[in-house]
């Protein structure tokens, strides 16, 4: 991706929705081909921009908090850390949902918090939350702004608690017992960094890893590109403090136990709804990247490449750190968007019989110790073998692991040209996979000038993901409604198939509506009384998150 | 061991108290031995059996269960599967702690329940919770009464909830997921003899095995002796069905989720204080045992030892299934029960520096696939080589195997001989290990004529559980309340110095004491409100449980 170094302004709206480097980027030639083809675009179009939010921000809704408000809390943390003007309101009003950013296109923001305070310490939390129990103001822990679920919005206003600027230390890290304590609103690459200094890594390394902390990550049960090696989130954490209205829950970092439950599991995946997460204790794992033995495959189709995925990881041989499979249609784009297709290597893929709009490209690496990882990589292979795949080497995975941040910045771009896309992600057991698979591609194809992109990229012995990127022509001047029901009919789609609502982003109030008629009333009113107990006037995070 | 093939009568409280095959057996000549040096016996005394419990079972409380509910029950379950007799009540009244079974030796039977129900289905389990909380019964659901904590007592009365009489059936065995749904009252062999025949295996035994259900693995947060690799049970549970007051609570089976937590999680380690788990879904392993790789190892030292197993542990190379190491009193103990003391071999140990009194023994596994298993073992010899332990060949594990569940057959013999034994055990983390296993041991040495004998079991990267055995001469007259007082130290000794309260037996009533202290007010009011909204009426497993 090439930059154009046009720097924005810091004030208007496009500064707040867009994902990654705030350049303006430009659209490579592989890609504005397969724009043309896909959606009939002509250069005339590609040179326009398609709702960009270049306004200066501006409210509608006044900040209701009482000057009394705004005292105790600048006396607290200090003025500087307590802001309400307009533009730190709406920054903080949101993730990166993709109706949220229309929402932004389009000059609004409908849910801004009243303020946003940056809490020095943990102690400042326990102050913040007890002071806004007592006043009934809504709390809205916020860590890097990368949700994807609505989960930061202000319904109720109140404020938006900014972890990231102060709270955001290692406490320790012990290498006794290979775990690091950490303050909740480090960002991924400062945490990592400093793991590497001391020769760890934290093993999680979703593609929000650069503008995401470890309260979100635990927040909103997030996995890393890396899980089906080092685990989801929930995995690592080993221990965490948390300031609720109810008192602080500190849990200890025994390596198991059976004295009750986990309670420290009730907040991941919690969303901000109990409290605030304000320190973890987490498993920390070498940093060895030399001895990563990394491997590409093509597979014939879609059906055969899942088979080999699931024999690998129920053979009992160790397993995969990055384990993804791309489907046929997200393996097209891959190949010509490298400019890949129609080379005399793609020429002698199809004389084997790997056809386009069948074949498969599965990425794999195995870290660790590194004739563990040797070991493993060579039990792989030979799975693979079997199950009819075919090694392509080390290279593609090596290209794709050093974009795998930044593929995402291509949102923003395409919105600019006026398509409309978004991704969608769930969990599903091997005997449903192939269903909702096939199911989900049936209900996008239905849609004229739509495609999808399916991947398989955390995988169990049981089951695996399935993560869905859709794109299609927005419906100008109807964006924001044709979005919501096409994006409805999806979630039902997977849902009904057999898939869960969320593998890895999350509920937040996007998903919220699925949630008891998924998971059943008994369930629904179980999470619904620890959220009353914990924070029984409804301050944290209130108004449709979870479907709470 | 061998047996005296006398059966003892069904009636009395012996029938009840033993453990294990319920014949009398003869403990052998180098036990015997042992424990004239350890305690002064005499062969007089070794003839003679200190409160033999051979009386006959009366219960001094009636059953207050009214006919009415006697006649509901009868006529929802059956009459055949609901019992109001002495004996049965008596039996189903507590599980194998060491003071239930001093009372049991004593003619006591402080807690019965009122009556034993059988149920035949998931529907009797939720008519029957339906109809105890309009009627405020308790209701104890029980497995194979394996319990060590008082988890089974029925202070309240209510009713037994058997599960194993009927609730025991393998439901589906998926070999596309690799998961086993079951009903919970199947006990372990019985479950595992299935598994293998179609190829797979449970992955978890728990010295109890024989005697212990499914449900009670999970319900006590258990721990199987292989859990290194194969992790504890609430590592396997992938989903359940638990009757609770408040309705049926019926988890799906995704592999991993991010739709708030994992609610399935709070029935691990609840230990029927919320509901009755019914079904359960849980991973399966490939049934292989001839691929498992077997390696014991000795030590100069307990502190060798635990610093080459931690190295094993965070090594990333893969990790053993079993993995154990006996301190130097239960190396000793193994040795001299063994015959190997004084044996040329030991002579020649003892030359190369592995002293009596300082020497571990360390036993490994590693299981799977079968190159993977050699792999792995290859990587652990060379670390232990590194860590200046000694490979002693696979025969001690492979006999340690053989008389794994047995083992546990000897307290009643050496309850007979008038000697107070019990266990406890503890998860610590690594950097905290060291302090509680040399606490545990000085707190035991201090009262004379006492010894104990310390295992790690179960490993972690970042910790270990200890497993304490203790063996004293009871103060005859005063056996409950010197053994209360004697073990309230010790629980104080362990926890004080950073262990947790349990990390596999569960909690119980025994340990219930220690909970808020340790977790927290915060934390114990959360499980309070969880139990509240799921039982209301507190029927379920109500008087003391958990510390709720």
């Amino acid at each position: 991706m090439n930059y154009i170094r046009s720097m924005e302004r810091e004030n208007t709206y496009r500064h707040i929705l867009k994902w990654g480097d705030k350049r303006e980027e430009e659209v490579d030639s592989h890609m504005i081909t397969l724009l043309k083809e896909k959606f009939g675009l002509t250069d005339e179009d590609l040179k326009k921009k398609h709702l960009p939010g270049r306004e200066e921000v501006r409210l509608e809704k006044p900040s209701l908090l009482k000057p009394s408000h705004l005292d105790f809390l600048g006396s607290l943390c200090g003025s500087d850390n307590v802001l309400a003007d307009d533009l730190s309101r709406a920054r903080w009003s949101c993730g990166k949902f993709y109706g949220e950013l229309l929402d932004l296109r389009l000059g609004q923001v409908p849910d801004p918090p009243d303020a946003v305070v940056a809490p020095r310490s943990h102690d400042e939390v326990v102050k913040i939350v007890e002071y806004c129990s007592d006043e009934k103001i809504a709390v809205i822990p916020a860590g890097g702004q990368s949700s994807v679920t609505g989960a930061l919005r202000a319904p109720q206003g109140g404020i938006a608690l900014d972890l990231t600027k102060h709270l955001n230390r290692i406490i320790e890290i012990n290498s006794v017992n290979k775990t690091v304590r950490v303050e909740a609103g480090i960002m991924g690459p400062a945490f990592e960094e400093e793991l590497n200094r001391h020769g760890y890594s934290c093993g999680h390394f979703p593609q929000s890893f650069e503008y995401s902390t470890v309260g979100g990550w635990i927040s909103a049960r997030g996995a890393g590109q890396a899980s089906t090696g080092y685990g989801k989130i929930e995995d690592m954490v080993v221990a965490l403090k948390a300031v609720t209205p109810a008192g602080v829950i500190e849990t200890k970092d025994f390596p198991r136990m059976a004295q009750g439950w986990d309670i420290h599991r009730l907040f991941a995946g919690a969303e901000g709804t109990l409290g605030v997460i304000t320190e973890a204790t987490l498993h920390i794992f070498n940093h060895a990247p030399e001895n990563t033995a990394s491997a590409g495959f093509i597979f014939r189709s879609f059906e055969q490449a899942v088979e080999a995925m699931r024999t690998v990881m129920q053979s009992e041989y160790g397993k995969p750190h990055l384990f993804r499979i791309s489907d046929p249609g997200e393996t097209d784009i891959a190949f010509r968007t490298s400019g890949f297709d129609g080379t005399t290597a793609d020429r002698l893929l199809k004389g084997l019989g790997f056809m386009t709009g069948s074949r498969c490209l599965m990425f794999v690496t195995v870290e660790g110790e590194k004739s563990y990882a040797r070991f493993v990589m060579k039990k792989i292979r030979r799975t693979v073998r079997r199950g009819k795949g075919m090694f392509i080497g080390s290279g593609p995975v090596r290209k794709w692991l050093a974009q795998r941040y930044s593929s995402a910045y291509m949102r923003d771009p395409l919105m600019d040209l006026g398509i409309m896309t978004d991704t969608l992600e769930t969990a599903v057991t091997w005997d449903k996979l192939l269903k909702v698979w096939s199911a989900a591609h049936e209900y996008v194809n239905r849609r004229p000038g739509a495609f999808m992109m399916i991947h398989i990229s955390h995988v169990y012995e049981n089951g695996a993901n399935l993560y869905f990127t859709f794109l299609s022509p927005m419906e100008r001047g109807n964006e924001r409604q044709d979005f919501a029901l096409f994006h409805r009919g999806l979630v039902d789609t997977i849902i009904g198939n057999g898939g869960s609502i969320s593998h890895h982003h999350g509920v937040g109030r996007v998903l919220a509506p699925w949630m008891e008629g998924h998971l059943g009333k008994s369930s629904m009113a179980l999470m619904t009384a620890v959220k009353k107990h914990l924070d029984p006037d409804n301050i944290m995070n209130p108004g449709g998150m979870l479907g709470l």
